[in-house]
């Protein structure tokens, strides 16, 4: 990587001031991934404050041929804002304000390095929420670009269905504002959609509209214990599809039982749990506890344990978004590699069963957990770094997990996107769609600035 | 237009024999729509049965340039479908059948000729409904491919919400798969998004894999007068915000519930009403009846007629799907312009209001009808053909409405699509967004072969 040309660093230090960095430290901290890819750093930092700004950053990079990497939290688990080709990284963490909250039509606009416990904070006292919950703090834009969701997608949608617009600079440094304030619309492309997910390979998102959600007037909380694995899945489809609409029903094995043991000093029995989670009225929640509950019995479920405070589902909620913590210190000194599939849901006892058997039988511990309401789950493959069996091991159980998500109809990942971790996978999840994809890519990037070597065909840009 | 070179034509015999048409009957009726604009029949219609088939198609049209226009149940009100530029129309009337269903996935594949209606009495049995209902009995390939909604999408969204994935047939031939069976994913761009609301311009979609839901265990539905259209409005502006899960809640005015009468032999009061629609389980569907039943007195109601036995809700909704017509007879000879714009729920009832106040003042008449809970209504212009200064103030008013919607917010349609209606809104809704919109079109569409003339900029092709 020859570094960044003269005039390039000149023109984003007379934009930007001390916004502009290329101290080591930054370039550092840039370069780096929560999880198991080798550092990247970027050539340069860049923390705009304004559109106009990041507008003026692609002007100036777009004719020196320099990559331009967005950069939110920093919390992707698949390595999206690596520089892997260099270039400048785009940091947004001084673009994080909320801009407009509009209570009476539930939305809320927004800058795009705020973060999701951020804007929930400033939403406290409007009796409003913003549900979607990866479990990490991460940068709303980060949330948009990486299509995110988490724990409550099962009710209340992923990044997809909460963002209604956004504001996007292009490749060439133009401006684009997508959707409307109206709750649904005719008008044209879905180029909202196209930009959420895309991984920063399109545009860098500078603003966003995102629906908010009402503060549920009733919230109750359980944790049950049961039998085995199979048991638990299967409650988990039979109240999918008696339409209870759950506003959390999380798995949690008992290996990742073992580490909340640990870590939260719980003393959940060590068996598998599902944590689940009910949003209504008084009287709702009642029912929706109810018709669960006799789902859960049915399946041999043990007793629940309610987390009827505030402060007791915090502390519930707390330690499940804190799972990948708590699990990767039962193993001091590995390296993760989270795997994300998501398969149809009448197919998850099946997927997640095989999994668990051939985690059994390889080297490695690798408890399991998901959003099993929408046939998402993960193993956290705990991996001695420097043990080449044991790496060629997580490969193969990861690529394992990919493939038979692939053939029992699901997708290589359900939430984590694609980044440094699943591009070898695009080709057989999406077939000519790959090639689309491309196209789209070079019809918006023709230089291939934008997050270079992600997303698309690295020949296909 | 100088209709299809005779390779072609010999072709197209060769490969569908009956099945490819140039009888003037057959032209003729592909050439019309159900509103205002002028007639445009293609040079020959294609009724293919397979996607191989609807594939060779596009193989023997692309080489010559022969535009390709897909033909629905032909029910948009916008001449989506009009073959503006001559070439094959492809109908897909013959590609009708429900493929598969997937009960406990709750997903359904089918063909794109199927109608909604169709699809349900198909599920009947099933304990499964797909629930987006634009009135008429579209197909299902149309309503993804104009994004459709309708009068349940306050609930259960639109056919954005509900596709999962699709077959598509490109320009070029090539055939392509999008989504999978996973509920969700984070894998690539979206492309089953992209597609939806692409108007065929894109792509010819020849498959669709849609998401159903529950029959819900009790309906209950009701019609309520209200003294007049502002406090109508406003209920149901506190209904939405009060988070009342409606399944319907559509507005008709005075003038429409006139039409209800003479039509459908109803004996509504002359007020404006409420039409609305609760789904749940028993339980709740008392609690949300209650909690509307508190907000629509609050805002002067009369007493609520229930329609509880399903023949009375099927005739209460036979009449509102039929309201475009019973408000046609209300002047027999009159032509309907039907507008469609959607605006923020806050300002739903100064758009209602000003739009009525202009229609009383201009010379003719204009039901106005609407998905309320959406934000989105319509006016039925009832205009003679033939009078100018009618046509000229129809114009004016759809006009005047559409810059309305989007001064406060919203969008020139909120679910009719463009069409030939509104394609002069396209830049001022998506000023350089539109741009991007030919860029991808010309990614996908080189020589503006699909649908030419719609959606897009006609240089931009």
């Amino acid at each position: 990587m020859p570094g960044l040309p003269q005039t390039v660093t000149d023109a984003l230090a007379a934009l930007l001031g001390r916004r502009f960095s290329q101290a080591p430290s930054d370039l550092d901290i840039h370069g780096r991934n929560e999880t198991h890819f080798a550092p990247a750093p970027p050539d340069a930092v860049a923390y705009p404050r304004t559109t106009e700004e990041v507008a003026a950053i692609l002007r100036i990079c777009a004719p020196a041929g320099v990559p331009v990497t967005a950069w939110g939290a920093g919390t992707s688990l698949e390595g999206h804002a690596l520089a892997i080709r260099g270039g400048v990284c785009v940091d947004f963490s001084q673009m994080d304000k909320v801009l407009e909250i509009f209570p009476q039509d539930m939305l809320v606009r927004i800058q795009p390095g705020l973060t999701r416990e951020a804007l929930n904070t400033e939403l406290r006292t409007t009796g409003l929420m913003f549900p979607v919950d990866p479990g990490a703090n991460a940068s709303l834009g980060g949330m948009a670009a990486t299509r995110a969701s988490g724990t409550t997608a099962v009710r209340y949608g992923t990044m997809r269905d909460n963002v209604l617009g956004l504001e996007v600079v292009l490749a060439d440094g133009r401006v684009i504002r997508t959707g409307t304030m109206a709750r649904k619309s005719s008008a044209g492309y879905d180029l909202t959609g196209l930009f959420v997910g895309a991984e920063g390979t399109l545009g860098l998102i500078t603003e966003l509209t995102l629906r908010l959600h009402g503060q549920p007037e009733a919230i109750s909380a359980a944790v049950c214990a049961f039998p085995a694995m199979g048991p638990a899945v299967e409650a988990v489809i039979a109240t999918i599809q008696s339409g209870i609409p759950m506003a959390r029903i999380e798995f949690v094995d008992t290996a990742t039982v073992a580490a909340f043991n640990a870590e939260a000093r719980a003393a959940m029995p060590q068996r598998p749990h599902l944590l689940v989670e009910f949003h209504g009225s008084e009287a709702g929640v009642a029912e929706q506890a109810a018709r669960f509950g006799e789902i859960a019995r049915d399946f041999g479920a043990g007793a629940f344990q309610w987390a009827a405070r505030p402060e007791d589902r915090s502390r519930l909620w707390k330690m499940r978004h804190e799972a990948y913590w708590s699990i990767l210190r039962l193993r001091p000194g590995a390296t993760a590699w989270v795997t994300d599939v998501c398969v149809p849901i009448s197919r998850l006892a099946e997927a997640v069963e095989e999994t668990a058997a051939e985690i059994a039988a390889s080297p490695i511990p690798g408890p399991i957990l998901g959003h099993v309401g929408d046939g998402n789950f993960h193993a956290v493959l705990l991996v001695a770094p420097e043990d080449g069996a044991e790496v060629a091991a997580a490969k193969r159980l990861a690529a394992n997990m990919a493939e038979r998500a692939l053939r029992l109809g699901g997708t290589v990942t359900g939430e984590h996107g694609i980044g440094m971790g699943k591009l070898d996978y695009m080709e057989r999840e999406h077939g000519a769609g790959w090639d689309v994809m491309g196209q789209i890519k070079r019809a918006l990037d023709p230089a291939n600035l934008l997050n270079p070597g992600k997303m698309v065909r690295p020949d296909g840009a």
